[in-house]
């Protein structure tokens, strides 16, 4: 999927929601924990109740790979789950990889050749070898780590080089190694009036930025500073509408919340004539 | 494993030699490949081959993954044949994770408990509160990105305020969130002279040195720069060791070839009168 085809695909749905299924297994409603694979279960039906409403979805694999090889196994077919039912959702691996170049290619080889995921997040301290291998693949995209959401993003993010923050610089030496096509950037949104500086560097390119909902950022201040002429926004949320409730009515609930978020994000997308 | 364990496990084994377990499906000899897990049997017989000469191992996860959850199962039968069979060999994930704090917590599960290896490899560009999650298991330990040997390294590592490098800024920060015991640091050797300036941050943790064999770097400039009082070196090597040989022979040559790496770091044990 290119960047035009995504702005399509926000057009269509009225929506630049991305779902975060961060599907914890010690959340999962208890109705579901007899079924052989209970996270899987969850994810189908959260994905069945939210879709309509979603331009993307970010399985979290660490939330995977807690179960092992079986956790590896609900994740694989969570990827094909949505790619076989809802082919236009643009799929997102929230895996934060990223090592020297060859086994970068292994990771990349894993999430976007054998799983059918669109998009890999990576992080960029180890430099261009270990992002690169993951922008050779036509139509994939990195989602590079530039400044995150947790309190932790203050203890090297901003190191400061002659005015230049190393978050400023992430997100400026990157551009030189993909293009807004492939390339773009998670920014936190707890501090929504930083999006205007950093739009300053990348005015461009698109930006998923999490921690909107149960984190509280607010969702009117990051279109404000970071919506552009194509949108250029995915806004994850994940607990405030995968675990808004605990009962066997989980995924109508899901779907109530996605589409609040939604019709939130029409109007905005309205107001700016992008749709 | 604490510090002191890990130390007398030096000493015992007259090495400390790490190796890497980077077992890419394509380079398995061809004698295996009709087996039905033919990484397994690549491991086991390298683990058999090389465990005399060798304190610690570190499978790269990438080389698992890249073969889906059928690779993640590899992966399990690897760590738990290493410690059912070698309970005294130090079993690093080199994983590269790191993400906020509920994931990385997801992370540290899946590895050091679900899995039985003794520390992970975690990227640090997140900070704090994603690295403590992995800090939290007792005997456990992180090893942090600090400097890494490859190219890309220059890109950020470097990144300099007020004369304070970033990954001498990673080195000083995150000793407040371990200790000796818990924390070590994955140092570069393509310049070994730098080791001498990391040692005055970090005089008494365990660094791990990768690069040293196939890569080119040299051992003896890694020791007289890097060793301290109770050693304070894990050197890896992996394909100078694992895919020496591609005959069916390839157990033998690799006991070799790690056999050549210990009889070395004896020697450089023995000079610093450590054993």
């Amino acid at each position: 999927m290119n960047h035009s085809q995504l702005f399509r695909n926000i057009k269509g749905k009225r929506s630049f929601l991305c779902v975060g299924l961060d599907s914890e297994p010690d959340k999962i409603p208890s109705s579901l924990l007899k079924g052989k694979d209970p996270v899987f279960e969850f994810n189908r039906r959260i994905i069945d109740g939210t879709h309509k409403f979603t331009v993307a979805y970010k399985p979290n694999v660490a939330f995977y790979e807690c179960n092992g090889s079986a956790g590896w196994e609900t994740l694989e077919k969570t990827a094909n789950y949505i790619k076989e039912n809802y082919p236009e959702i643009f799929l997102i691996a929230d895996a934060k990889r990223g090592d020297i170049g060859n086994t970068s290619k292994m990771y990349a080889k894993a999430f976007l050749e054998k799983m059918p995921f669109d998009a890999i997040t990576v992080a960029p301290y180890m430099g261009e070898d270990s992002v690169t291998p993951f922008l050779s693949y036509p139509d994939k995209w990195v989602v590079l780590l530039a400044l995150t959401s947790n309190k932790g993003a203050s203890d090297f993010q901003y190191h400061n080089e002659d005015g230049i923050k190393l978050f400023e610089r992430v997100l400026t030496v990157s551009q030189k190694w993909g293009n807004t096509d492939n390339l773009m950037y998670v920014v936190g949104a707890t501090r929504a009036d930083m999006l205007k500086e950093i739009r300053k560097i990348v005015p461009d390119h698109f930006l998923l930025v999490p921690g909107v909902g149960a984190q509280g950022g607010s969702l009117e201040e990051v279109v404000k500073y970071g919506m552009n002429s194509s949108c250029g926004l995915l806004v994850n949320s994940s607990r405030g509408i995968i675990f808004a409730d605990s009962t066997d009515n989980f995924d109508k609930v899901a779907g109530e919340k996605a589409e609040e978020i939604q019709t939130e994000m029409e109007k905005y997308l309205m107001e700016r004539n992008l749709i």
